[in-house]
């Protein structure tokens, strides 16, 4: 008779989940102990790292991944993570050590007191088994719940004493036979109004959010634009955790601007827009105006009923977007119409000292590798890396779609363990990579061979943004003196370097993407501004 | 008419809460432009290490304390911490940022969506006002729910155009003129019973906890120890956050055993055992037996209901352990029983190549300075720490009562700034410094002379004794190679050195401690092993 751990490692397998994310405390020895060899685990010395890992994993191979953590406390310091990873609807299978069940009701150290009410608002599904032998089943639950569109995370709590005690066969046999499928064709009804409309729509345009990647709808939707000759914004860069469409299309016009009024102020002289893949609209900050301009209809595509109810202006069809891009394409005839001007080439960047960030994304553009990976956590810089990149692969960008730090350094090693033959580059600044900086110490320790490029400007910049903008002045807490990731990167074992022109950036840069070994850091005092062409 | 922002900090200087422990967003930029000057504001570079800041400096002043947070995935990153400042009973004001009111229904970017419920099971009170006008009032009864007994945290979301709107002005007096108190004396004629219970007891012995130090009733405890002539345990380590008694005094036992069984059989020949501001108790892990011994009876005092409620045996008087104490010393004459025997002195430290812990802790003692603080997170030396400092003034030691890592660093800044008059040890393993390390740059930055003893033994030595107590073999990720936190704390600008002997050692913390215009760390290697003497 198998033990619940031998049961639900047999489950893990079956999922294809060997790979486990985690950093481990007592309640947890009981399930990690004789480690099957054909799994591996990836340590990360805090939670909020684990998850990120795990987060970069999951999108970027397509596959729900399992993060171990420990009981409360453990789980306390992973809902940054957790948060982050709802946003980016990656599937994560979370699982955590409980006190054992007969210590439980006394509260006893490390219980989890709260174990299912905790997670509750960050996951799909959150829940304890109230038996040992319900434990796989209760695994086998959440990799559906996580893996079931929206995508997102899904928590079981499993006290210690449970992996050793014996598993339910039948149980068992039916959870590993069960095949669960999601993606779900929009009402066809609805699409093939949608496609009359856009059919004779007089001047069209398509948003592209970060779902169109994640369901690899990327070959669908150029297509489409190109049949029916539709302009191409992508959804503000505020939610657009991936790239729908790729950014150097004759068709591409640009990023949206993430605020009601300006936004609605580019769509001025469209009388249909099709928003596909993306919440309407990851709005920040707050400048009023009409949510659309007189005479716009907004058509939504979105498998997450959540984006399609919340949505406050336009109509919504929920269902795979990839599914409903490739239905469009059959309903839809090529169009007549005039293609949108292409928009220009990225000008020169601007010449400051220190360089600006615009010219130190026109470095990495000068180097970056045709199948290169971004992971991006730079606020200041973000709409410059995307002008100059004008990434045009599926899978290529990766950003928290919460607006949460913590995510870049952590998520990128996943990213790239998931991706061990493209080059992965995770672009951040010294601020934003404090929140998770010890994820530097497992790309070292696994010789994870991604490129750090710091870009140091010694603030919290996008926050003197933000202040201007609001006209705040008197702020404390916006200055970053003697922030030296570069040393502290060293310290964790990542070799590094500072440089100081757009030069030595590539040539570093260039060095640095071909190594194949391990990691390497490079950064870069770069000028105070908000860096966005 | 006041704002607001205003009629908040009115309040907040009202309550003597004018250091603000943060991480800002532009969610916060509204409450922090035109800060005061009476004013300041301590900048951690992750949650985390806010909470940990703000915590020790709460339970080192006694006074609530006030940490400002970015919305949603601050305070997700801020959780472990509040979760520790729950079990830790330390007063907190958290308050975080939220959307603008018109921008929350449809869930803009930074929404803080599930606000109230995400901090709920980890705080006394979680709250959004519904009107920009009720915010000081939710703030003034966030600030008494955080005082009054058992002290924790409570928590304010507050949507970030509130803060330039104009004041209730009636509400803001009334929220100026009320007085909130909460100490309670335990129902009298259950004191009086209980003091004739002890009064008449043939062999009892007193359990001390955390909440004695945190009411100030070392001294009542001391006298009531003396003139009953009772013995002395500590509650177990496990949640110790703080000392109930003076570890020299004649009548201290030592620390108790942390298991059921082993506890149950401490206390054999006991028939009355008096635990006096603890849990019953924070067993970890689970080794069975008898609750207590035959013929045992057991009675807890304590503020906290909860910890009333959920003691598994015995009874229970719910009130200020301060005032219980004094009554107890009042109604209770001098005993003739024999007072217990005096514990033996600690021994020769283990001599290890690398040093033991016990040894490194002995370096420690060497050169304690009398009104030194001890902020420990080190768990494979913790008891040996007690054995050897064993510390004697109240307000001496603070170690996070949750099991939470991520602690030790920050909260050492903060017990040091509330406490500058004494020099502030805060001893770690490699492996807990790195949940919160950043708060290292703050100590550097704000010039925090707190000294940093970190023990370096390339594992998580803590999980591996667990495992060997478990008979779990076959583990992967309890080892930490090339972790080294001296070069990781010179590049966050704290000074630091490595050293190998007990002299060197002793030599390294006396220069270090004497120190009084920034930080110093000292690292040490040691051998692997549980330290217990």
């Amino acid at each position: 008779m198998p033990t619940v751990r031998e049961a639900t490692f047999d489950l893990l397998r079956a999922h294809g989940m060997t790979t486990i994310f985690g950093n481990p405390g007592s309640t947890e020895l009981p399930m990690l102990r004789d480690f099957p060899e054909d799994f591996s685990y990836v340590l990360g010395l805090q939670e909020l790292v684990v998850l990120g890992m795990a987060d970069g994993f999951a999108q970027a191979s397509g596959r729900t991944s399992h993060v171990n953590l420990h009981t409360a406390p453990g789980v306390g310091n992973a809902v940054g993570g957790i948060f982050n990873a709802q946003a980016n609807k990656s599937p994560l299978l979370i699982t955590a050590g409980q006190q054992v069940r007969p210590q439980i009701t006394m509260e006893a150290n490390l219980t989890n007191r709260d174990a299912v009410l905790g997670p509750q608002p960050y996951v799909k599904w959150s829940h304890e088994p109230p038996r040992a032998q319900d434990v796989p089943q209760a695994i086998a639950r959440a990799i559906h719940h996580a893996s079931l569109p929206p995508r997102g995370p899904a928590f079981v709590s499993i006290p210690m004493d449970d992996w050793g005690a014996e598993a339910d066969e039948d149980l068992e046999r039916s959870a590993l036979a069960r095949a669960v499928t999601g993606r779900a064709m929009p009402n066809p009804v609805a699409l093939e109004s949608l496609a009359e409309r856009l059919g004779n729509a007089r001047n069209p345009v398509l948003i592209a959010g970060p779902e169109i990647d994640a369901s690899d709808g990327w070959d669908a939707a150029v297509a489409l634009v190109e049949k029916q000759r539709l302009g191409v914004w992508a959804t503000p860069a505020t939610g657009g955790g991936r790239l729908g469409f790729p950014e150097d299309h004759a068709n591409f016009l640009g990023v949206l601007p993430p605020a009601i009024g300006p936004l609605s102020e580019t769509l001025e002289g469209h009388d249909l827009v099709l928003v596909i893949g993306s919440s309407v609209f990851p709005y920040y900050p707050y400048i009023p105006g009409p949510l659309l301009p007189d005479g716009t209809a907004l058509v939504q595509i979105t498998s997450d009923p959540s984006e399609a109810a919340r949505a406050p202006m336009g109509d919504a069809i929920v269902g795979d977007v990839a599914l409903a891009l490739e239905r469009l394409l059959d309903l839809l005839g090529p169009s007549e119409r005039p293609s949108p001007e292409r928009r220009p080439l990225p000008g020169e960047p601007a010449e400051t000292e220190p360089m600006s960030g615009s010219m130190a994304m026109a470095a990495l553009a000068d180097v970056w590798p045709e199948d290169g990976i971004v992971v991006v956590e730079t606020p200041s810089s973000t709409v410059t890396l995307r002008n100059r990149l004008r990434l045009s692969q599926p899978g290529s960008y990766y950003f928290s779609a919460s607006g949460g730090l913590g995510f870049g350094i952590a998520a990128s090693v996943g990213v790239q363990l998931a991706e061990p033959a493209r080059p992965v580059v995770c672009v951040l600044g010294e601020g934003s990579a404090q929140y998770g900086i010890t994820a530097l110490w497992t790309a070292a320790t696994y010789r994870v061979p991604v490129t750090f490029l710091v870009l140091r400007n010694e603030e919290y910049m996008i926050l003197k943004w933000f202040a201007e903008f609001e006209q705040a002045k008197g702020l404390p807490g916006l200055d970053l003196p003697g922030l030296d990731v570069a040393s502290v990167a060293e310290a964790y074992g990542v070799p590094s370097q500072e440089v100081d022109t757009r030069e030595e950036l590539a040539e570093a840069l260039r060095a640095a993407i071909a190594v194949e070994e391990g990691p390497r850091l490079v950064q870069v005092p770069v000028a105070s501004g908000m860096w966005l062409d």
